[in-house]
């Protein structure tokens, strides 16, 4: 069982699309639901649901680990013709999650009571992302 | 085929349950492994499981990448009240692994001669630790 | 379906073998594609392969996040017998995945338009690495 979820950002930051991913998987019981993100300048995260705070620091620390690329720190990078907000989506989409795995029970994924699926756009502009979904 | 192990932790650091991992599989026979840590404050890792220096390194080196919040640095923050231990916890399971999937021959993961599967916990009290498996 | 992929590396940096996964799968229809590094120095991982640039950026940016162990910053290390690039080597393994799944239709791994599988050697010592595929 496959399909593709589209998830609309405008703006760096985590979009949470459990519900999308529950919706999906509804009629089925047991095995195994793979998520995939389509791109190289975004990354899925399982994280925090219960304080927005957290997704907050989350977006904090990363801007200050990989500046953007007209920082002066950064001046050693050469692939900036894209926008200074580019080649520091590549690092952190290396960085974080490109696939995730998760077992699934009786229709519900097997996350913890906190845990929440997210897109983390790492991305200005907005953009329509496509997370590739599969279900066995 | 799907378990859940538990894992308890006694302060930041690599916990090794490779061995929890093969008397599980030991009757099955060629698949995938699927490991989930049902949290958002601890990692699954993959690492050398030959010298214990190398787990003390890493863990030296992500202390010092993610300071706790209550330093100069990190003073940014506003997700603080769960303690110093808590933001970075989650940051850094941001950065490393919350699921693996390892292929299975003959019921052997394909480990390579020095790989152990760890959990990576990153709060400084004790913890039970929920990994959700399941083998396909 | 498993089998056993060698990519053979002279130094760091990051080797593409989209193509050789592509071609073990021609065969194959509708599943789900894992693939598994055997090792703890190097990565596996999905990343843009339009601009070249954007390769020789990532490997910058992480020797820079993550410097060689006699580098006066990263004195605090302990495992450095293997060599000044062994420790951050293994540093850099806990940051980058590896295992990656991806969910294949009609052949065709659901990589999007920009995106290419990579080795991402972390060694400066030429190596042969294995990578361990499983399709089902």
């Amino acid at each position: 069982m496959q399909t593709e979820i589209t998830i609309r950002t405008q703006g760096a930051g985590l979009y949470e699309f459990t519900d999308q991913v529950r919706t999906w998987l509804q009629p089925v019981s047991e095995g195994l639901l793979t998520l995939f993100v389509r791109h190289t300048s975004c990354s899925l995260l399982i994280q925090e649901n219960a304080d927005p705070e957290v997704q907050t620091d989350l977006r904090a620390y990363f801007d200050r680990l990989v500046p953007p690329s007209d920082h002066p720190s950064m001046s050693y990078l050469r692939h900036t013709y894209e926008g200074p907000d580019d080649m520091p989506a590549h690092i952190k989409a290396a960085m974080m999650p490109v696939s995730l795995t998760i077992p699934v029970t009786q229709g519900e994924p097997a996350l913890g009571t906190w845990q929440g699926i997210y897109l983390f756009e790492h991305r200005s502009a907005a953009h329509s992302r496509k997370v590739a979904a599969h279900f066995a």
